[in-house]
């Protein structure tokens, strides 16, 4: 797992998703794992999910290729049984948020576009720090980091 | 884990929803799963999620008490895992659909609509046939069947 932060309006999510391309134009299988604190909301495309939910329990809901979880005050499963069970099959898990997991670490950066507010992540963890227009050069370090073949 | 099923249109998911608020209100904490065979479609939300799935990846999106999986091609996991992880706590949790599981199995059915194509559960599994107006007797054939306080 490698988590990609960055301080907001870095363009962190164009980067990201250019590397998960070429990674996966390279033959490998990528997961990708977006933690967002504001509250999601899933229940709109499923009147049967809402009307469980609603009754109180907290719901899961199955398709084919598509999972969600619905609670109203229950908490998320940690991360790492998580990515065990999507992700069993994946050679590289790329995670955005989760800064308070302590994973490894690329911070996508623009000189230019310094944020003094911004809080960077702990030194020992990080793997590198990019510009968010350097895909190549973020693949390849990946690939040298995770030993990718 | 006890499924609930019915031919189309019993009034199946009225009746788990009156059993779900029951069980509640004895002050167990209940789980519920929907399976649905058809694509279900969470991406309209998360237009992030949506940019790095388009990408490649399979991928979760994880809020503050929702969270959701995406994926084109790759499956669902099993399941026993997946309530594991997401119930740990739940004192019953009720399932629609998953008839594959082999899950001891509440039919709910209305005499008066028989529907002679409809599949029936193998009868080893079955533990109660129930009139979907049936909320009370329902809620006492799970508390006595699994042994809820």
């Amino acid at each position: 797992m490698v988590s990609f932060v960055a301080p907001s309006g870095t363009g962190k999510t164009t980067l990201v998703e250019s590397v998960i391309a070429a990674l996966i134009a390279r033959g490998l299988r990528v997961g990708a794992v977006k933690h967002d604190a504001h509250r999601i909301e899933l229940d709109t495309e499923g009147k049967d999910s809402w009307r469980l939910r609603q009754a109180g329990a907290e719901t899961l809901l199955v398709g084919a290729n598509q999972l969600a979880w619905m609670s109203d005050e229950g908490t998320v499963p940690p991360l790492e049984p998580l990515v065990q069970l999507f992700f069993a099959d994946a050679d590289i898990v790329i995670v955005e948020g989760y800064r308070s997991a302590g994973l490894a670490t690329i911070i996508v950066e623009r000189p230019e576009m310094s944020d003094p507010t911004w809080h960077r992540p702990e030194s020992d963890r990080v793997i590198a720090t990019v510009h968010p227009g350097e895909v190549e050069a973020t693949v390849a370090i990946l690939v040298e980091h995770f030993a990718l073949a």
